[in-house]
C-alpha cells in the first residue's frame, strides 16, 4: 500500500505527516515541483520587507527531516504531469512514474497571468515561492527601483504594497475589479483605501491591466512589477484525469476530503470546501485551511476516518499595522447567497478611553429570516483577530444575534472596554432587525 | 410610576440610563451612597500605578449630566439604610424616605474586613472607590512606603500588587486559599507566581491573617497595607426586607433579574446570576456582568421585557504585562460541579515561529461524559483576550471539543499562527478522551 502526494507545502506536507500517525508502516511519497518544500508562503511579503530576515527562515522543515523522522518520501524537484487513475500511476516531467495506492492532490494554486501581456520581462514578479521572493528581494537590493505597481488588491497584494512602499518606492495598487481583499463589501474597500493612501500607497480599482509595457502598466510609471491577480487552482492535470471541478474550477470534495475517484483525495488551495453559513460547496483558498484539509485527507487515504466539515471564511491581513479581519459574508454577498440581510456597523475603542483605546470598527451581518450572524469584519490596530474569531465562532454555532449579544467576554482595563465593539455591534444590529 | 435605584455605579446607572430609554416619561431616582458616580472602578489599581493620570479620568458621567440629559435624579450622599416593601419606601441614612413602585438594588460588594483587627490604621487600604484610590497616591507620595503587603490574591490583589511594585516597593501578596485568581487551578497559581516572583513580587498562598500590626502582617514587615480579601455582596440591607439570598449570600435573581419580590430587581456584585454551564445560581462578580444585569434589571423595571441568560465565568486579568484569561470551569473545579472532567495544556507561540511569536498557555477543561468544552485558560502577553473570548463563545454555544477544534480561525502571520494555541489544544485535548 502507498500513499502518494502530490505537493510538498502546507497541505501536502499535512497529509503526508498525518497519515504517517495514522500508519506508522505506510509507505508514503511525496512529490514536490520546487526544490524546498514546507515553507511558510504566508511569510513571503515580509521576506520581501525583511521582518523576515533569511527565506530558511521560513523553511519548518527539509526533506531529509521528514525522511529521517517521519520515513516519508520528500523528492523535490518532481513535477507531476500527469495521472493515469487506472493505472494508478503518477507520470512525473522527468518521464519516471510514481504508483499510488492512494493519492493526495496538493497542487495548490497559481497566477493566472496568461492574459497579461510582457510579463516575462525582468521588473515583472509573482509572490508565491520562496525563489519569487528572492528574485524580488535581489532585485529592489540591485535595481533600487523607485516606483512599483502591485496588480491585484487580494491579501498577497496588499501585503507586497505594503512590503514594497517600506522599502521607499511609489506603490500603486491597480485592481480588476470594484473592491479590495476579494470581498464585494464598499465600507471595507474605502478602509483598506484609507489606510494604503495615509501611508502613501494608491489604489485603483476597476483597473484593467492587458500589458505590462517596460516602464509603466496601464498608463502608471514603474520600475517594478508585482503580479498578485488571476488566482486560480492548480487543476488541470486532476481535471485531465476525470476528477471532478467544481463551479469555481477547483476540485470538488466530500467531508472526507475524498474526490469522485475512490481513494483520491484533494486538499488546500486546489480544492473547494463545504461554506457553513450557506451549506454549499466554496473555493477561498487560504493557509489555514490547506493545513486542515490536508490533515483530514492525510488521515483518511491512510485508512483513517476523519471529517472536514467546512470553514466559515475567516481571513485577517495587516496592512501597514492595521488588521483587516472579515469572516462570512459582507450584505452584499449574502444578498447574493440569497439571505436577506441587515447589517450594523459600529467604531469604538479598543480599551477603555482612560486606557489609550484605538479605533475598532465592527461591522456585523444577520440574516432577517432566521435572525442568525453569517458575517462580520472587524478592523483595527489591536485585537481584530480576537474579535473576528468570536465572531467566526458564533458563525460556525449557527448563533442569533440575541444570543451574540449576551456572550461573556473577557474584560480588563489593558485589554477591552467593558462593553466589547462585537457586543457594541450586535446590540446595534438587534435594533436594525 | 417612579423607579429608585440604589446604587450609583456599574450596574445602577444602566439600570438607570435603560429604563430611561424604555420609557422616556418615567420618574427615575437613584441614591449613591459616596460622592461620585459612574466611575471606572476596574480602572482604580492604574490611577494608583499612574498609567491613569487623575480621577476625573475615570469618572464617565456626572450627576448633573444625568439629570440634564437623561431627566435622571441622581443623588450622591444618599445612603439607603433600609428599605420597606409593604410602604414601598427606601429609607436613607439621613432620615429622608423615597416612595418607589419599582426598585432596582445595585448596592454592590465590599470587603469584610472584620475578621481582621488592626484595619483602622492609616497604612491600611481597600481598593474599592475614588477615594481609596486618592487615599493611597497621596500616602505612597507623602510617605514613601518601601514594603507593602497586600492581603488577597484575587484580580484587585494581584493588579495592587503590580501597581505598587511599579512604585518601587518590595511587595508581598499573603492569599489565605491554596489559588490565585479565585480559581482552584494549581497550574494557574503557578503560572500567577512565577510571573510575580519575575518581578520580585512575592506569593504566599495558605496565609492567614488575623491582625495588621504596626509595622508589618502576619510577619511580614510592610510599612503600606491593602486588603483585597474577603470580597461580600453588599445584601444586609436586602435580607432584613425578605429578599432572598441565594447559597453565595448575593441576591437570588431570575431571568429577568427579578428577585423574590415582585417589582424588586437586582444586579451587578450583589446579585446571582446563572452560569450557564451548570444551569445554576451562581455568584461572580464582575464589571461586565454588572453592565449587562443593571441593564436588563433597568429595562424590566420600566416596563420592558429582556432577559439575562447567564454568565460563563470569563475574567482577565493583566500582571507586569501578561494576560492571565479564565472561563468556565478549571479540573478541579469541575469535578466539584459534578462534571467528569479531562483537561489538556499546551505551550505555543502567539505568532508563526519567523515572526517573533511569545509564549502561550492554553488549558481546554471538556467534560468526558458528553464531550461538550467546560472550561479553559490562557496565558500570554498577547492575545489572550481574544483566544479566551473564543473559547467562551463555544461553551456559550455548548460546543463540543471536536467542534471546537474545527473552527475557521483567522490566521496571517502578524497575528497567529496557523494552528492557533487554542485549537492546538483542542487536538491534545481530543487525544486525552
Amino acid at each position: 500500500m502507498a500513499l502518494v502526494v502530490i505537493g510538498g507545502v502546507a497541505a501536502g506536507l499535512s497529509a503526508a505527516a498525518r497519515a504517517r500517525r495514522i500508519d506508522p508502516r505506510l509507505e508514503i511519497v511525496v512529490l514536490e515541483k520546487g526544490p524546498v518544500i514546507s515553507y511558510g508562503a504566508c511569510g513571503l511579503p515580509y521576506l520581501v520587507e525583511g521582518r523576515v530576515r533569511a527565506p530558511e527562515d521560513l523553511v519548518v522543515y527539509t526533506p531529509e527531516y521528514f525522511r529521517r523522522e517521519r520515513k516519508i518520501d520528500v523528492r523535490t524537484g518532481a513535477r507531476a504531469v500527469a495521472i493515469s487513475h487506472a493505472r494508478r500511476e503518477v507520470a512525473l516531467e522527468s518521464g519516471e512514474r510514481v504508483r499510488y495506492e492512494r493519492l493526495v492532490i496538493a497542487t495548490g494554486a497559481g497566477c493566472d497571468t496568461s492574459g497579461i501581456a510582457g510579463t516575462a520581462q525582468p521588473q515583472v514578479f509573482t509572490l508565491h515561492t520562496l525563489d519569487d521572493a528572492e528574485r524580488m528581494r535581489r532585485f529592489i537590493a540591485e535595481k533600487k527601483p523607485r516606483r512599483a505597481v502591485v496588480v491585484g488588491a487580494g491579501y498577497i497584494g496588499v501585503e507586497a504594497a505594503d512590503a514594497l512602499r517600506r522599502h521607499g518606492m511609489r506603490v500603486t495598487v491597480l485592481e480588476r475589479s470594484a473592491h479590495a481583499l476579494l470581498r464585494d463589501d464598499g465600507a471595507l474597500t474605502a478602509a483598506v483605501r484609507k489606510t494604503l493612501e495615509t501611508h502613501g500607497v494608491e489604489l485603483r480599482c476597476g483597473a484593467h491591466v492587458a500589458a505590462v509595457e517596460a516602464d509603466r502598466v496601464a498608463g502608471v510609471p514603474c520600475d517594478m512589477v508585482v503580479l498578485a491577480c488571476g488566482f486560480r487552482p492548480n487543476t488541470a492535470m486532476a481535471a485531465e484525469t476525470g476528477i471532478e471541478l467544481g463551479r469555481s474550477g477547483a476540485i470538488r470534495t466530500d467531508e472526507r476530503m475524498q474526490t469522485n475517484l475512490s481513494g483520491v483525495y484533494a486538499a488546500g488551495d486546489c480544492a473547494e470546501v463545504t461554506h457553513l453559513v450557506t451549506g454549499r460547496l466554496t473555493y477561498i483558498p487560504l493557509g489555514t485551511t490547506a493545513n486542515k484539509t490536508g490533515r483530514v485527507a492525510g488521515a483518511n487515504a491512510a485508512g483513517g476516518r476523519e471529517r472536514f466539515p467546512g470553514i466559515v471564511g475567516t481571513a485577517i491581513v495587516g496592512i501597514f499595522g492595521v488588521g483587516f479581519a472579515t469572516t462570512g459574508f459582507s450584505a452584499t454577498q449574502a444578498k447574493a447567497e440569497g439571505f436577506s440581510p441587515v447589517a450594523a456597523r459600529i467604531e469604538a475603542k479598543s480599551r477603555p478611553g482612560y486606557f489609550q483605546g484605538t479605533k475598532t470598527t465592527v461591522e456585523l451581518v444577520a440574516d432577517r429570516g432566521s435572525g442568525r450572524l453569517i458575517g462580520g469584519t472587524v478592523i483595527g490596530e489591536e485585537g481584530a483577530a480576537g474579535r473576528i474569531d468570536v465572531i467566526a465562532a458564533a458563525l460556525q454555532a449557527r448563533m442569533r444575534v440575541e444570543e451574540f449579544e449576551q456572550l461573556d467576554l473577557a474584560y480588563s482595563p489593558p485589554f477591552s472596554p467593558v462593553w466589547d465593539p462585537v457586543l457594541i455591534a450586535a446590540q446595534q444590529l438587534r435594533k436594525e432587525m
